[in-house]
């Protein structure tokens, strides 16, 4: 059984990116830069970014943390959005989700100009991936397919069950997966995985269990702590998992651990390959926001655009 | 068995949408307008331009056909489009597909305004289509949407099978199945179906037959003629037959005849329904067209628009 290390995996990405930056910044071309928006004070939202400026720091994009108070009006808000668009010196930016009530997370994500969308969350990015245009793809799949060609686990013609159906993770990694295999930008994948048959299962399937069994590759994203048991997992399969759930642990000082939808302790048994959480995905969603980032860079400082 | 009657669906919607459009006429307000842009002489793309406009007709669809010979440029078609885009008496617009080789068809999707789009085939309409947002649906996977709610066939829990990948059925008919139910457009679709455990199968697909024998619903769009065989097929599962194909038929006198994906001949003994081409999905792809364009002229009517 091997375990699936995002952790390894996104540092090593993470080092051909620095250097690639570096060997940039030694032709005195300037270097990329990504905007982080974030309102209000949300705990975790705070180390998300605060792990992602330090990601950046490390690889050499500049960061700029746009930080906004709770009570920020969404048309204040999609002003900033706009300035962001149209502002040359930033090559992408991403929008800290949650937003706080009052403001619509659609409205924002549609303002979001597709071309700095390096979160790969906008309408537009989506509906472009599923055409199999030129497009930023959505960070969490990507990460995915890139720890999937790194330990050279294939997908074509192979029975791939995504468990949950949500925006930014089950949807996008299912399209991604389905397709023929394209190159989303030039320089975000050196190969690219597809062709698989993909079912997508959620809250509302019958008898998970039993198409769990036929899976060559399952990923789970449903949000549910042991979701997945080994009893629904076809030996020698793949298990990637991508849920972080927060369960109570008072050994921990913190008083919780995280942990992921799978039973791991015994799905590692039975399973070929398996993904950790932490260290498994997590990482590998941050390499993947790095990576698009420099891939809109690279199409930017040569003067050209992401084609229409 | 049950054959799912797309030629009597459709006759009903139109006189439902014609019977509603009747009433607007009755108060003076103006009725809708649907431009249809063609490139060239394709003999087939005339006959489809044709039977959609007798469709709008019988409806009280005001219809223009915009038609260009195959030597417009790119440019000049991108123009044409634009300016359809900022047409204020035009509710949406079609270009009919294929266009010559020098135009790409993507830069001209993309270039139509979304909220014209009423073939919803644009990357955004399939965009916020899959994240839920207001959304023109694609017209060919909204038809059998109809149809399935017309013979009240459940999708929630239901395992559906789509086979084939295509921009135009496959994918955006896998993104409306396995969704939570929402509408659409508020007139497009009375209910809305929804959350079934999706399979998208093609021409990589192991095991196609295997797979397809677990299915409660099969939506065949591969354009391969007799791809679905009975041996395929769960006893009193629903077959939607999407394929098209031209075969040779001597004894008609055009010297050939329509057929579809499956070989219904023995595929209808073992089905508990079942599309028939002709006369199945074609008709109510038109039907969506024109109902589309009524809930697009519905929300222009009384002065909004479709919300961001």
């Amino acid at each position: 059984m091997i375990v699936l290390d995002g952790k390894k995996v996104a540092a090593e990405k993470r080092a051909k990116l620095r250097e690639f930056l570096t060997s940039c910044k030694a032709k005195g071309v300037r270097m990329p830069k990504l905007a982080i928006v974030i309102v209000g004070h949300n705990p975790a939202s705070e180390t998300y970014v605060a792990n992602k400026m330090k990601a950046c720091a490390e690889v050499g994009i500049e960061v700029e943390k746009i930080a906004f108070e709770a009570d920020i009006t969404e048309r204040q808000l999609l002003t900033e959005i706009r300035k962001l668009n149209r502002d040359k010196s930033v090559d992408g930016f991403i929008v800290q989700l949650p937003l706080p009530e009052h403001i619509s997370e659609a409205k924002v994500l549609t303002t979001i100009d597709y071309r700095k969308d390096v979160d790969g969350l906008t309408p537009m990015s989506i509906g472009r991936s599923v055409q199999g245009l030129p497009a930023i793809p959505s960070a969490t799949p990507s990460g995915i397919r890139t720890l999937l060609e790194y330990y050279q686990i294939p997908t074509a013609g192979k029975h791939v069950v995504v468990i949950g159906r949500s925006n930014i993770v089950g949807k996008p990694m299912a399209l991604m997966l389905m397709q023929r295999p394209y190159l989303s930008l030039p320089s975000v994948s050196a190969a690219a995985l597809g062709d698989a048959t993909v079912t997508v299962c959620h809250s509302k399937t019958q008898d998970l269990a039993a198409i769990c069994r036929t899976a060559d590759i399952i990923i789970v994203a449903a949000g549910c702590p042991g979701l997945l048991t080994a009893e629904m997992v076809k030996p020698g399969a793949t298990v990637i998992d991508v849920g972080i759930n927060r369960v109570e642990d008072p050994a921990s000082p913190r008083g919780y651990k995280l942990v992921g939808d799978v039973d791991f302790e015994h799905v590692s048994q039975v399973a070929g390959a398996i993904s950790p959480v932490p260290g498994g995905v997590g990482p590998m969603t941050i390499a993947s926001l790095l990576s698009n980032v420099v891939a809109v860079y690279d199409m930017n400082v040569p003067g050209y655009k992401v084609s229409e």
